[in-house]
């Protein structure tokens, strides 16, 4: 291509709230937005999200996996069979359409394990069609309430989506195993240089255990992530878990006493209120109020959370044990009906029967004479006591966020570090949740018939290429790995009226792309040598061929991108520059030869 | 891949009223049903999808068209802008979306005028960004009422879909010309081996020139064709003019009369009726009463349309000359409701002021004498002129139907012949009609605002896959074109019990996937030699191996598809099959080779 004829043109600017990467994504015209969260993939971003596919749907390949293709309009009935159609509407997840003639109801894809699994009901008879695998990349999706981050958070993105069908729980860890390993390789191979996987939540899609892989990244990273510095363990802040330290608490004390505490709220301000005393937050119980929207069909109700004053309520565990839909803090309005106190003075005593239920987080196990808010406003209890001033509870539950600084829940001995990633992959044991209700079985060796065990594995394929912009810049653009660049090589020609420095840049073009090479040539004749210098940096495309001054020599000197500004070019004829990018392509790096 | 780990199973046979292509995609494990109109394309499509996808994306390289991708979502205000929401909606076109937080409306991309037209318009800015073309390939969905024939009729399809702007008319004449061509290398080299371009109708694409592309079917071809025996000519039947013959009228009798004609409504009961007088078909003037939805936001209404007795109503011509969204036959009610008289009455007599407008065709011009009827039930009347009887009309209009037999309107001499056609392919000039309502200009040289000319073109890319089985098939199966074969060469191992056949079948395996083929390997040892070749037909990759009595040679046995029941085999060795078939692959036809 040309960059006469490239469109569109670059960006010198863009808004300045937006994260970099996003903004490189603009700039260097790979994608323009349509309307929030929806976008255009234009020429160079088309070229990047092609390389990506192909290299995803070649490792598939590689492991037997079936590449096919799923439609977006899945029927409704199907999403009812497994309840998801009623728990994605209720959550306002997916996009919905009518078919106008029958009157009959469709999701738009945000997944498509109901689909896959009824295929796999209709097409797998036997043990031995297994294991079985489909693999899919196309358009899904989610009706985000905040579409933001550019590519990050969109309502249509791109999405490879796996799902294997196994005999048995043993063929389904396998397969996990798999995919895991087939992820590695892509994430390797499309130039990401700092991911790793974490444990994750299954949130609305189920099963039994999921694990996300992350693009590293601080500015840009949404998600928070909890890793050991001492061994492998690393975890989604949602779903991870630490141990933190437990002080010896004393023997019981008589008598609890209310104290008047005049606007006295938070932990902190107790802590200063109670200096006197050193009352630590450790010393206290703290009371969250939370809107439960439950996944059965019955109306929104309240529970109470008590945790250690030190620790917070992590509501995804909350979510998990009520088997919920959604969890969050209730209003301060909702609050002050059940406490009959303002916002600030909520506690366990008296509160029984006001909320659905009253959960102990296990921080809160063997505490003695703590401090709690007593449903009364300007009021908490000094030396409260399970078994006196309130029942002991029958059960106590893991409901706190992991910190940086507790200990590793696996090794207990490494402390916990705090990154930001981007996800890009994630991987899920479905178990037979999926295949259970819509009865995808198949017959075993004895001929019994018995139910599919699946997983099921995900990339966003869109937001993998912000991240792997994210991932690979500078100060000056974009520094594209040769395996998704959108082309190789961009040929500038310093002057393009000048006739010598024209016609050796379009031998060079004619003679890379006659190597197999995807070459830009900068043939632009309207603009100043400073002004394609700083466009090709801009694109990022891992080499640049300058003609220029030694053009009459039939030199042009060729420099690595990566390199930066401070990095050094070469003279090299024509043929020269042609067996220098071969060899970088064939020889180097196996991951990052096409 | 390996037939024991391939997905699905053939199957034996489908249901009977299935058109040979449509049932061949399910046979062989193409496509599957998920719901009417809507599919899953399982590996083997899938792979035959990517081919077909990978040949439109080069060719539009080729000639500098930016491949790129629009999104699904398309947003309700620029549909607006263009007057296409409330048509689609109107005419039940569009499948249609709810955003559930902004309550924005989304549709479902059918086209993408819109999205390609706004993004031109915000990007492209002078004369010298001119002539710019954008193409992409995806899903679209149209909201068929009766969803039919596989993939020809579907509610959710892929298309290649493209869109050039233009400085002039000129220019938006070459672009056009440049698809044609672009459409001829494309649908050629991934092997329909018959089709035609013929003028069409616009539809509700708008603009003003349309060339559809057809592949010539006689079982499965939806559309009807006309061409010219003579001549380069050829229309869909909706588009088509003719010459017809005119007989020489005599002069008009004095006097008309009217007849009783008890029960007798058609033409052919009249001729039948009027023997004695030798009444003939051109002696007679019909009369048809049609329904109208205008385009315009008004109420429906009713037209008649008067033609001569051997001709039938072109109702693409009589919806393009009132520019209305619809046109079709009034309900029995509404015309016995207009016309006062029983269905199979109606005649220009007296009709004026009782329907919107009587249109006559250009047939009926010079007429004299003629029969036509009264609006009275059981009659009719004869010897009418115009003049005389009725009003001379104003104007005349061209709104027949041509028929083989007639005339070529073009060359005037041959006779038009009727053939059936699959639409693979549609390009259209569109002149200024989405530019103008989105305000898509550019800067001409003169500094002047001016307005961009577009056209658009578009390829079904899934029904062209069915249009390929069509024309590529014998009646033991898919007899695949190289350039679109899901893979190119089946190994057939005849007793996968033999350990040497069964040797001999991986070496050949592995030897020929080295080379960069595509290599199927039946290995399914629960399978006779019958069953294998019966499935090797029907999958119809372009060659066959047979390993089977002369494995212990080390000889196997080649043969290639297309040579059918009594095509003869070679005896080759490992390394002779893999020479034979790279002699094929890259000294063939250039069109054939990947």
């Amino acid at each position: 291509m040309r960059m006469s004829r490239h469109f569109p043109k670059t960006l010198r600017s863009v808004s300045e709230d937006l994260t970099q990467a996003h903004a490189l994504m603009l700039r260097a015209g790979l994608i323009r937005q349509v309307s929030p969260g929806i976008y255009t993939l234009l020429p160079l971003g088309w070229r990047v999200h092609q390389k990506v596919k192909r290299i995803i749907f070649e490792e598939m390949e590689k492991r037997e996996v079936h590449n096919l293709e799923f439609p977006i309009l899945q029927p409704k009935e199907i999403w009812q069979k497994t309840g998801r159609w009623e728990k994605y509407l209720k959550t306002k997840t997916m996009f919905t359409t009518k078919e106008l003639f029958s009157q009959q109801d469709f999701g738009l894809a945000p997944t498509a394990e109901e689909v896959a699994t009824t295929l796999a009901m209709a097409e797998i008879q036997s043990w031995r069609d297994l294991p079985q695998h489909f693999h899919q990349i196309g358009p899904k999706f989610r009706d985000e309430i905040r579409p933001r981050l550019g590519l990050l958070r969109a309502r249509e993105f791109s999405m490879s989506d796996a799902y294997s069908f196994d005999a048995d729980e043993e063929g389904m860890r396998r397969s996990f195993q798999m995919y895991r390993e087939i992820y590695q390789s892509i994430f390797q191979r499309v130039g990401l240089n700092r991911f790793i996987s974490v444990q994750a939540d299954s949130g609305a899609i189920g099963g039994s255990g999921s694990a996300e892989f992350m693009a590293l990244s601080e500015e840009v990273g949404e998600d928070f992530l909890l890793t050991c510095e001492a061994c492998d363990y690393g975890a989604n802040v949602e779903k991870a878990d630490s141990v933190y330290r437990k002080p010896r608490y004393g023997p019981a004390r008589e008598r609890s006493r209310k104290v008047h505490t005049p606007g006295i709220r938070t932990v902190e301000e107790l802590k200063n209120f109670f200096k006197g005393e050193k009352i630590q937050p450790h010393h206290m119980v703290k009371t969250v109020l939370l809107s439960v929207i439950p996944s059965e069909n019955r109306e929104a109700y309240e529970v109470a959370v008590c945790i250690r004053g030190d620790l917070d309520v992590n509501l995804t565990k909350v979510r998990n044990l009520l088997k919920a839909d959604e969890v969050f803090p209730a209003e301060g309005e909702v609050v002050e009906r059940l406490t009959g106190a303002e916002v600030g003075f909520a506690g366990p005593l008296g509160l029984e029967g006001r909320v659905e239920r009253i959960l102990f987080d296990l921080s809160t196990k063997g505490m003695t004479n703590f401090l709690c808010g007593c449903n009364e406003t300007d009021y908490h209890q000094l030396d409260v006591n399970f078994g006196v001033d309130l029942p002991l509870p029958k059960e106590w539950y893991n409901l706190h966020i992991a910190q940086r600084g507790h200990r590793c829940p696996e090794c207990r001995k490494g402390k916990l570090i705090e990154r930001r990633g981007i996800e890009v992959g994630h991987v899920f044991m479905l178990q037979t949740s999926y295949s259970a209700p819509l009865s995808a079985t198949y017959t075993d060796a004895n001929g019994q018939e018995q139910l599919l065990w699946m997983g099921c594995y995900g990339i966003g394929t869109t937001r993998l290429m912000q991240a792997i912009v994210d991932q690979n810049r500078d100060e000056d653009g974009i520094v594209w790995p040769w395996s998704v660049a959108p082309y190789q090589v961009m040929v500038v020609v310093a002057n393009s009226s000048d006739a010598q420095q024209a016609q050796l840049g379009e031998e060079i073009y004619r003679h890379l792309r006659g190597l197999g090479l995807e070459v830009m040539l900068d043939d632009r004749d309207y603009c100043s040598a400073g002004e394609k210098f700083k466009d090709a940096d801009l694109l990022g495309f891992p080499f640049r061929v300058t003609v220029g001054r030694y053009a009459k020599e039939g030199l042009a000197e060729l420099k690595e991108r990566k390199t930066g500004r401070r990095g050094r070019s070469e003279k090299l004829s024509v043929e020269g520059i042609g067996e220098r990018l071969l060899e970088h392509w064939k020889g180097g790096d196996p991951a990052a030869a096409r």
